[in-house]
């Protein structure tokens, strides 16, 4: 069996024009980034703004498990899949993080035969987007923490800079940290924190503006701390803005790059929906809808969280609106729900899967509660049972969702057409009437309650203190019509990671609380999510290399 | 008058595949970043490695005054010129590093009609180099303390990491910081220190390493830390040196610019000669040796660091021998050197000039000890008057020193043609007998000594007590014969950055010495001088912006 690594580099890639070529993309619209990697120009947005849209199709899918489940592969097999049906289709996928590439997750370039290539440059730099990120991210840090050691003029109470600096590793000794030690010369001392960078409020800024002038906009209003009267010092205060927006000038532009049969892909923007927005660049799907007339999108982890902030913070303030949702499961990771160990998921276990696939039921619910038409997809291992999988089917219909089994990881494009059939079928017959879940309206405790009741299933909600105070704070400051975007485990439905299956009779616990007023909303952390991951006992790092040629190994 | 910036955006760049057509590089030996950036292939430094050499010429300059000297300005120049009488020249410069540009220095194009673009690509983020050195620093150090948190089987002491983290930022308040406060999943709490990106032990690494397998000999063998028996751990020792060449895989290949006049320009590595060994890389010299009759290449700050370092460091390890040395001066700077205060540079003072020519002087007594012939070239300035130029003229030729004046910055490769001129002439009549100026096998204490008495004109070392006992460690581990990389101030050739013209009767303090075990040598820390700088009052920043196209202003 070859890995995924082995197969993206066996792949044949066609020239990046040739590609964009299919999306009547001229070559002078893009910034070639080697032969397979380009940057859509300013002037190809421009150009095409216009068009008529595309239909948009959410991929998403079940709590994670170890288990599998394969949300990305699943996303870009559709995509092949309707290339292999004629149809004019383009992926609008998010970049993956580097940091965790050295940890356990590993990459997030779909696997087997449905993968985007080059998937090690993905992987690693990719165009750069991160790393401009974290410039300016900590850019802002430096301007704020030099302000403060060169008179504080602006009177920022040290001991209230909510700003934190970033890095896209995962490092936890950096989570808690006082910086400023040495001598005068050396700042002042205070207690600071690094996230990793794809939980900086610069990656949600990047993700949700339109334009220039809108990131300058929503990088300006940024709060970095509160002053020694409580009030709020922005990036604009500290004169930020006009730096950062230039560190950020080609981050804001969508990339472009192939599946291993060629589908164009966009790649751009922010992973890690469990504590960012986890969405990929409104930008990148407002053009890909230009381009094509199918758009295949995914939203990062389980639906309770990717699709929940796709659906209430993205759509809402982009004004996007889903056509149909494909739902992402495995009957392994349905198993595992049920409780059976991973070294025993290969066996038929109808009682097993019974129990676990309450899991699905739950994401089966909140997604109708979006109106939006579901098609349910089951991503094939060789070891479902025919039995298993029928009872899958069956139970989707029941509870009227369209079913269809996926291949796509090992058969590619060919292995995902009966899904993309169902989908347009789906297309065709059945109305999206897209409303996000709650009005902008109720106050931050009653979405943050309907959120955790309606989509986690919980009882209701517990809040820290210190959340209870700085709710109070963000509403005074007028920012309580902003939604929320919930910082919680992926691992389950509620936010304690060990409970699988589907939940019941538990609350939510919210700890902290903080307004991301660029980005537009106020993100609340439940139970113990951290903002920066560590690294296991045998870090993936272990196993990477590079040989004399260039070529990687050990990353998958 | 326009600014830099304004000139550079006017400039009418050529396709980078028309600027490599004239070193004889095919479009399909490119790595494109756009239209107007590439990276060379390792395709294309296989192919030529086996051309005949080009003759080298260093520009490098007295110590830097806040008058200005344009030693970068001199080079591209330079550069322009040969391409004038019709030579067929290559420019190896250094990359600037990010986060000075945020603060006081401004960026490191040149400057006028002497100047290399796109010049806010190269002043931001560029290729991403100096970003895959961050993130490979930084997995090295991620990987460190989680070792120690899961379980330390290597042993190592806590209160001896020398592995520091580091950003492309300035930022004093990361120099001395804590790390691992919180829970016990939080981390084992230590003192960290950053270093900016360029001050990083991989950055040394990536500029000397002559192909993939040398850099991962040299990545593998850095030592981060000493174990509680006192022996070193290195980066072998803790996996990481597959995954750090994954991430520098891309880094390692030098990049393709142009000048305002479209010389072709390779620029790639290590600025910061204060801290670091501030040259360009090895294989970009040595891949443009192949490419051209004529490279041009610069060190970084005054010859007392930049031009030493690149004789007894970089020269001696590649085998690379200098054909001559162009060292660059002003009126202006040479008054300011004399006493005369900023405000009046304007005016003609003969006084001044002779008392602070003597910075001059000694900068070229000690090229002389290479021997290699040496060229004094004056920037000029429209304030110069006739007879302070004749009196550096006859100066020079007293000590036997051609001479030449540069008027790049107004007139571009025009202005300087009397110089390329009289580079050709000196290349022509005047052998190159280079010799590093010390032997590898005397002791690292001698090594210091002198380069402190022949070089700075110290009268001797001191020594602090730490430094002491860290000398003979090294010594110990059997790297005593590695050449030493001084840390010193750019501002005077002694270790007090107050002390200008030619200072007497002043020993150098030696504060802390470390190994670079994978760069291969000792660096010895002198004064004052920082491995992390601040920012200033007015932060550069401040006036950075970028329009709704894309167009940066107050970059300079």
């Amino acid at each position: 069996m070859k890995t995924d690594i082995q197969i993206a580099q066996e792949a044949e890639m066609i020239h990046i024009k040739d590609v964009a070529a299919q999306l009547g993309i001229e070559e002078d619209e893009l910034e070639l980034y080697g032969k397979y990697k380009a940057k859509l120009s300013n002037e190809l947005m421009e150009r095409v703004k216009d068009e008529k849209d595309g239909k948009l199709i959410l991929v998403t899918a079940i709590n994670p498990t170890p288990a599998g489940e394969g949300k990305t592969t699943t996303s870009v097999g559709l995509g092949q899949a309707f290339g292999k049906l004629g149809k004019k289709a383009v992926l609008a996928l998010r970049e993956p993080s580097l940091g965790p590439c050295f940890g356990i997750k590993g990459g997030a370039a779909g696997g087997g035969y449905a993968q985007v290539v080059p998937m090690e440059d993905l992987n690693l730099h990719f165009t750069g987007d991160f790393h401009a990120i974290t410039s300016a991210n900590n850019l802002l840090a430096a301007l704020l923490d030099n302000h403060i050691q060169q008179g504080n003029v602006l009177g920022i109470d040290p001991r209230q800079v909510i700003w934190k600096r970033c890095l896209d590793m995962n490092d936890r000794v950096l989570r808690n940290i006082v910086v400023g030690l040495g001598n005068k010369m050396d700042g002042m001392v205070r207690e600071d924190h690094f996230v990793i960078t794809v939980a900086s409020e610069i990656m949600a800024v990047l993700c949700l503006a339109e334009d220039m002038a809108d990131l300058k906009k929503r990088l300006g209003r940024m709060i970095v701390a509160y002053n020694f009267e409580g009030k709020p010092v922005t990036a604009d205060d500290l004169q930020a803005t006009g730096a950062m927006a230039a560190l950020l000038k080609d981050a804001m532009k969508p990339n472009l790059i192939q599946t291993l049969e060629h589908t164009p892909a966009i790649v751009h923007g922010g992973p890690f929906a469990n504590i960012a927005h986890g969405c990929n660049s409104v930008r990148a799907t407002k053009t890909a809808l230009k381009l094509a007339d199918y758009v295949v999108t995914e939203a990062g982890f389980g639906a309770d969280l990717g699709a929940e902030k796709f659906m209430d913070i993205k759509c809402r303030m982009a004004g996007l609106k889903p056509d149909a949702v494909v739902l992402v499961a495995t009957i392994r990771a349905l198993k595992y729900n049920g409780g059976v160990p991973k070294s025993e998921l290969s066996s038929e276990n109808l009682a097993a899967l019974e129990k676990g696939i309450v899991n699905l039921e739950k994401h089966i619910e909140n997604l109708q509660k979006y109106q939006v038409p579901v098609v349910v997809t089951l991503n094939s291992f060789l070891t479902d049972s025919k039995a298993e999988t029928e009872y899958v089917e069956q139970f989707c219909k029941e509870r009227g969702c369209e079913f269809a089994l996926s291949e796509v990881w090992e058969k590619g494009g060919e292995g995902g057409v009966a899904l993309a059939q169902k989908v347009l079928e789906t297309l065709e017959t059945k109305d999206s009437r897209f409303a996000p879940l709650y009005e902008d309206s109720l106050s931050l405790t009653e979405k943050i309650e309907t959120v955790a009741k309606e989509i986690y299933g919980a009882d209701g909600v517990t809040y820290g203190p210190a959340a209870m105070k700085e709710l109070k704070r963000i509403e005074e400051l007028g920012m309580g019509s902003f939604p929320v975007c919930m910082a919680k485990t992926q691992y389950s439905l509620s936010d304690d990671q060990t409970k699988l299956g589907r939940p019941l009779g538990f609350t939510v616990n919210v700890r902290e609380v903080y307004v991301s007023a660029g980005a537009g909303f106020v993100v609340a952390i439940t139970g113990a999510i951290m903002t920066m991951p560590g690294l296991g006992k045998t870090p993936a790092a272990y196993q990477i290399d590079v040989d004399d040629d260039g070529v990687i190994t050990g990353l998958f």
